[in-house]
């Protein structure tokens, strides 16, 4: 039996033969922990005695999720993470300043490659499945265990493959993709499986990529991953500091289940409270007015979400009953936005610029929702309360449905505006 | 008996004699308040009963300490003081994105001019001094009884005169007069006086009157005030929406006390733990390592504290062990940071750069120590607990100071980087 792309990636580091539902303990190539994650990790670690970490260089520690320190906790949160970092000798500690979102700071800084496998201690790192890893989430157990042996335990996963065709339309991105796909499946539509993104991927840039490998999770998959072509090669050259191997589907793999889609028939999505699932088109949603605006996040913090954030608020002004609140998800990406006069137009047009942090999304800081109010985000999830108030509304959108939102005042299509 | 600056302000709005000591009650120009003390405010003119606001024009409602929004608790405050403004037509209500920090927005508007009797529920309101109007802090009921009535009563201050001579130094600044000033007369050393500033002020840029009159409060004044000269009119003639009038001291005015100081004797000053009075040269500072520097707030976060920064950090690299956040103090700041390029440099040099908001200034969110953890701050109180962990430390000192301190991962006079 033929193993999917997943299945493949996972049976070179067992090196002996798997199949779907086998339990493997294998080595891994990057363990990742945040601020939230890290310090219950430590502990554990700690507990472990060993002297040293497996690997300094195959640890990465990205304080962002309350970042520059929202409180007294948080602060303390940091501290354990930033000196355990200087005392077991971790290569990569990110120190405010110096970093990102976790899931957009990796890849760009090169430390995840394709063919790897990656454990993270959020549930979001199954993003870096956009160039051809095996990403998951784990607990911070897990990241304990691994930062001691190097090595994670999994239940190879079935696969669920998604065959692409057609190109998509202006103002449609790879959010609307999986905000779709999510509609039509379920936030458990995949559960524990692998969703794998083939066929003719070309019209998704490694951006969009990104966007649809991160919220895999947000249909209950184990992971998200697409065909290497040379898009990613072009996106992974420019940083690569080690080998990688590059892995495909074997022609005669099994999948549970193949859905085609045609992404030229896709329209800007969006996703009412309080689930994922509860999908849109923009068609369809009505009159809604808004009081915040998120545009940023490890979902949708990436140049290419600025640059359509940008071309949408251009010599525009954001609605004066919004707060539109723009989080550029990594140093790198805030500081090419402020070189190519993003930045520049997003403060006249009356938006808040922020130093990369998760902050609102999961209802951290900077941008808190009160009793009532309804926000429309580029986020991954709209659970009840996620950023902040039970009463309070979140709709996912991409950035240029929310940017169009933030100087209409109500859900807008971008085609209203640009 | 003739008049101080500050007593012919106040004798001018009463419109018969006063002498220091007289309880008055006048009328306002502006009633300023904030995210955490409308709130308040708004409660008790709630109380009162009348329907409208005095005027409409002469309040202002700057949510700055916690936004962008904190947490639920601050999303909840910040949603009375925008439900007030939009129900009673308050015309100076300032969202997200389109504000800064209150004690820099409203010179910047025009909102506070000279000759102006300004209110504002917070201790920093003296500030506006700079521009040779009387302005003080105030309590949040009297905020309230003054949107009712647009007045508000004082006792006539006695002043102390601060008369300047000779220039300032290079790589010192506004701040360093005003902790030099304070380590000399002490935190109670103007207790409920004026602290007029005379003689040749021409060296001190408007930034840096705003910077000194800011801290007024620090030495227990009343206020500070500057005299009217071309700097004040120049920065004034841009923003003035209204007539103001110019006032100035009587030759024969009495001071309880007088203070020559030589501006060009003035070296970069320190403030230590934990009082704005515990005052060193920064010759006599000694070796002191830091964690996080923080370069903004209404003392220190205008375009020439930005400017300085950029000239000390322009193709260096922050310390790897401090965390150096950045915010400045309005949007039109970071609009002209940007355009100046000084957020290019800042984010290379691994700066976090943020939206402006009071945040770590006063322990609220976005840069909160952790304990044992030490900053160097151009913000204006080093109290006990005041940005975190009661057993964190806050060592004051300007923005030059600051970022060199960030460059050496400790307190550092900007000679030895620039």
């Amino acid at each position: 039996m033929g193993l999917t792309l997943t299945q493949k990636i996972l049976a070179n580091k067992a090196g002996y033969e798997v199949k779907p539902g086998d339990l493997i303990e294998i080595d891994v190539d990057m363990v990742l922990g945040n601020d939230v994650t890290s310090p219950v990790a430590i502990k554990e670690f700690l507990k472990i005695g060993v002297k040293e970490v497996f690997d300094k260089e195959k640890i990465a520690l990205v304080p962002d999720h309350f970042v520059p320190n929202k409180d007294i906790k948080s602060a303390e949160q940091v501290n354990i993470v930033r000196k355990f970092a200087k005392e077991y000798g971790i290569v990569n500690f990110f120190e405010v300043g110096q970093m990102g979102i976790e899931h957009a700071l990796l890849p760009e800084k090169g430390l995840v490659l394709p063919g790897d496998v990656v454990i993270g201690a959020d549930s979001h790192t199954c993003t870096y499945g956009a160039i051809t890893c095996f990403s998951t989430g784990i607990g911070s157990t897990d990241m304990a265990c691994a930062m001691a042996t190097g090595k994670a335990w999994f239940k190879v996963p079935e696969a669920i493959k998604f065959n692409l065709k057609g190109k998509l339309n202006k103002w449609v991105s790879g959010k609307d993709v999986i905000l779709y796909i999510i509609g039509m499946i379920g936030v458990d539509g995949a559960l524990y499986k692998s969703m794998e993104f083939t066929g003719d991927i070309s019209s998704l840039s490694i951006d969009d990529r990104f966007t649809i490998a991160n919220m895999a999770i947000e249909a209950g998959a184990k992971n998200g991953i697409f065909d290497y072509d040379e898009i990613t090669e072009a996106y992974v050259l420019g940083r690569v500091k080690r080998n990688y191997k590059v892995f495909k589907a074997d022609d005669d793999a099994e999948y549970v289940k193949t859905y085609d889609i045609d992404l030229s028939a896709i329209k800007p999505q969006v996703a009412f409270p309080h689930l994922p699932e509860n999908t849109k088109s923009i068609d369809d949603v009505g009159s809604i007015k808004i009081d915040q605006v998120v545009i940023g996040s490890c979902t949708n913090g990436r140049l290419q979400d600025m640059e359509v954030t940008y071309e949408i608020l251009k010599g525009k002004k954001v609605h004066p009953d919004v707060r539109l609140i723009i989080f550029p998800a990594t140093q790198d990406i805030y500081l090419e936005c402020v070189r190519r006069g993003y930045i520049e137009e997003f403060i006249k047009a009356g938006a808040a610029v922020s130093t990369p942090t998760c902050g609102p999304c999961l209802g951290g800081h900077m941008g808190i929702l009160a009793k009532g109010e309804r926000a429309i985000s580029t986020t991954n999830r709209n659970f009840v309360g996620r950023m902040g108030h039970t009463e309070s509304e979140v709709y996912l959108a991409s950035p240029a449905v929310a940017a169009a939102s933030a100087i209409k005042g109500y859900i807008a299509s971008p085609e209203e505006v640009a």
